[in-house]
């Protein structure tokens, strides 16, 4: 393992070189990282967690035809994934305002929004992934009008299946981030798949019921116990069940 | 003059009652804003000559089709407009970096963008005026589609009719805000026009061999002279020669 060829180290997971040509491993670290790297932990067992949770979504969007870029799990911290290129944009579906939105509009947190809201930010930390229009992505090439329109259209489809996973869990979707990238086929024609991650780090899941957070905004807002929020968020979705509390790290 | 209703008084313009029903009286005052109003001064003589800029370019525009609020001039500081419905939303078009779009992507203020770029504010001091994209405009309601096109396609010909007009004025047109607004006709169709004002107050305007500031950035960055440079903005569009040096008010 340690021979491999290590191609990029994030804040939250390393890319791998896989065993086969466009093929990579994605692995899930410890390590979390809030307000562009201003604050740092390591949170013991998060990444185990999300490497599930990322799975077992991705499997389901993937059954239901949202292409993604995932294709097994290797063991407990690392999955194999399609590589693709990157689209340097975060695509961010918001159904109830929180964060930078209630900031930017002056909205209450927990409003519940018109409707579904797709956003797209500039990937780039120096700049502080600033919010873009489709105008910034057509004029400085980040990606075409198609691909923005098949962004849009499967970031809507991810919604409205998170919708309804999460709510069948007691959970309700707030808002979550994604990342998209090309690939290229046969003929050269290119085509948008999912990438990155799913998880309690790239989403807001508020419990139904009592309102508590059970997603990164934990750690953000020092509310502690956040390993045991992804650890609930991963049992109520149906999976860990072999791993006992969730947030061990003894089968690797 | 005293006995009209005041409808609005802004940071730079009052509005009075017009003559007629949906008519308006523009006044334009010396007042001068920036940074969200931290920022004050009275610039004498600003009023009449962002009077008679906006008028000489509001009648060009009509005259080549684009369809505008401006009626006639009534005197020094003021105008007959169309009373409109003001769609909450800045439109800003750009051709060079300067200001915002420079600080958001890192971009040198001065380097021609890939494209002539439109993008939209959320007219809010309260807020700061955020940019916004299509997506937002369109869930909050703010305008339709439609009215989204619509004001694309005129703020670009307002662009190439304003190049063309700067450019035989040795004036380069970085950048430029335009407000547009709703008017009803006898079947309540709605239709979009162009409002407010386009002056040194709202343009980025440089000289084209030496790059010298002739707007509002004087103001803002404290450079200086600014009405006198409104005023050479006056003398190089053919207008203004009745007034001396163009900032008197002698004439009201
Ligand atoms: N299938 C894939 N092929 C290539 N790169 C991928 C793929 N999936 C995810 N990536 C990239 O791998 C990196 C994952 O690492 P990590 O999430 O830790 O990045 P990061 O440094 O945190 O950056 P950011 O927080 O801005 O995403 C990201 O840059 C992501 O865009
Ligand atoms: N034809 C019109 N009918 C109705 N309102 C108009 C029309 N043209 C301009 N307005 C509005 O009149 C006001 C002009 O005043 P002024 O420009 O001083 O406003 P303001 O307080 O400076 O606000 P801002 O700087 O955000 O535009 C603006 O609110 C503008 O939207
Ligand atoms: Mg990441
Ligand atoms: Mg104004």
């Amino acid at each position: 393992m340690s021979r491999r060829k290590k191609l990029y180290e994030g804040k939250a997971k390393i890319l791998y070189e896989g065993p086969e040509p466009g093929t990579l491993v994605q692995h899930f670290k410890d390590d979390a990282t809030a307000f562009n790297n201003k604050k740092q932990a390591v949170l013991e067992g998060k990444g185990v967690l999300n490497n599930r949770i990322s799975e077992h979504i991705m499997e389901n969007l993937n059954r239901i035809g949202v292409p993604t870029h995932f294709i097994r799990r290797l063991n407990m911290r690392e999955q194999l994934v399609r590589e693709v290129e990157i689209i340097p944009l975060e695509v961010v579906v918001r159904n109830v305002a929180a964060g930078s939105i209630a900031q930017r509009f002056g909205l209450n947190e927990g409003e519940p929004l018109p409707r579904a809201i797709v956003e797209f930010y500039y990937k780039d930390d120096a700049l502080g992934d600033p919010l873009v229009s489709e105008e910034h992505i057509a004029a400085f090439n980040w990606a075409s009008p198609q691909d923005v329109d098949d962004m849009i259209a499967l970031a809507l489809r991810v919604n409205d299946f998170l919708s309804g996973l999460f709510t069948g869990a007691g959970i309700r979707l707030v808002d979550f981030k994604l990342e998209f990238g090309r690939i290229y086929d046969q003929n050269d024609m290119t085509r948008i798949i999912l990438a990155d991650e799913i998880s309690p780090d790239s989403c807001r899941l508020w419990d139904m019921t009592s309102g508590e957070k059970m997603d990164k905004d934990r750690f953000r807002r020092d509310l502690g116990n956040v390993t045991e929020a992804y650890a609930e968020v991963a049992r109520r979705l149906g999976i860990m069940k072999e791993t006992g509390n969730g947030t061990g790290d003894e089968a690797i």
